[in-house]
């Protein structure tokens, strides 16, 4: 695809270095933005640029935030000495928006794979086994994603931290609307054999 | 979707204006950019305002260009009296990637349509005919999209330079690699009354 213009070109490419943005998706935005008043797309411009040199991240769990430390964290109706450790901010956003857990987060920044050469010095574990040795942390709950890596990562921070407070894990078994018949095996066995007494189901 | 952070927001926002993106969408790509250096974000978002300002339109053919006159409108080798009458700018580019078409073009930005309300004034239909008063243009090949409104188009056209060159418009018909069965009653209808003797036929 060639095109008239090497302005054009170079935002073109520009945005088809995004994420499941194709040359051909790239072009159509950066039409639609030569529609736009040039104020608008300055600004859409200065924005972006504007969040990437501004944003922070809370010193204490490193969520995303516009200060040192988080909404999250600076939030005292928030139970403090409740943990939920995720892989990244996108986690955080979702258990968020389900508005049931009134904890604080600490956000890894990954799991432990070292296929993909990630080691424990690469996330924000040095950083939690430090919270956790200076606050009264009660629980930490593992809301990582149900994978070796996953369960590798739980299994290292778990010895760092052993003695000091009580270590859960999200449930994992068969999500609510799915089909007992198209659940992987392993999720089915591991739900059957992590069952709960009917009483004690929350619904 | 609640964000934790308003710089974070707003650029989620910026980029949810664009067409076929939406929030979640929009979050997946802020994220991305996050993870890059700041200076590579940086050189983002200055790629797009400075295209936004900088883009020139070409004054002869309304073609997005780097100069005043386009590089097709520039090159000698190109046929200046062959004009290709499109819509919009990526009809060009669509043309110019099938390396068949040596002549110019002419971008009318849209098609006339009162129901939208873009009547003849909004498009560059002026510039075309002073083009074809101006210059010793032989042939005007209409690439207009195949609906009542380019039809309407090429008839208002066509009445405004009636006797000053020949007028024609790309050939309507079953697309190659087609199916008979499946194409719709006008275009089959259409490609049996535009048939071509076997000779004829540019393969």
């Amino acid at each position: 695809m060639q095109l008239p213009s090497t302005l054009l070109e170079n935002a073109v490419s520009e945005f088809s270095k995004l994420p499941g943005i194709g040359k051909k998706t790239a072009l159509r935005l950066v039409l639609h933005l030569l529609k736009q008043d040039v104020a608008e797309v300055q600004q859409f411009g200065d924005i972006i640029s504007k969040m990437r040199t501004e944003i922070k991240f809370c010193q204490r769990c490193s969520n995303i935030s516009d200060a040192d430390i988080c909404s999250i964290c600076a939030n005292s109706m928030r139970n403090q000495r409740l943990i939920c450790v995720v892989e990244t901010i996108r986690d955080v956003i979702a258990i968020e928006s389900t508005q049931q857990f009134s904890g604080t987060y600490h956000v890894l920044g990954g799991v432990i794979s070292p296929l993909d050469g990630v080691g424990p010095d690469q996330l924000n574990i040095e950083s939690l086994v430090y919270r956790i040795q200076k606050e009264e942390t009660e629980e930490l709950i593992f809301a990582l994603n149900p994978n070796i890596q996953g369960d590798t990562t739980i299994y290292y921070i778990q010895k760092k931290i052993a003695p000091h407070c009580r270590v859960t894990t999200i449930a994992r078994g068969i999500a609510f609307g799915g089909e007992l018949e198209y659940a992987d095996e392993m999720t089915l066995a591991r739900s059957i054999s992590n069952r709960l007494p009917v009483g004690q189901y929350v619904k």
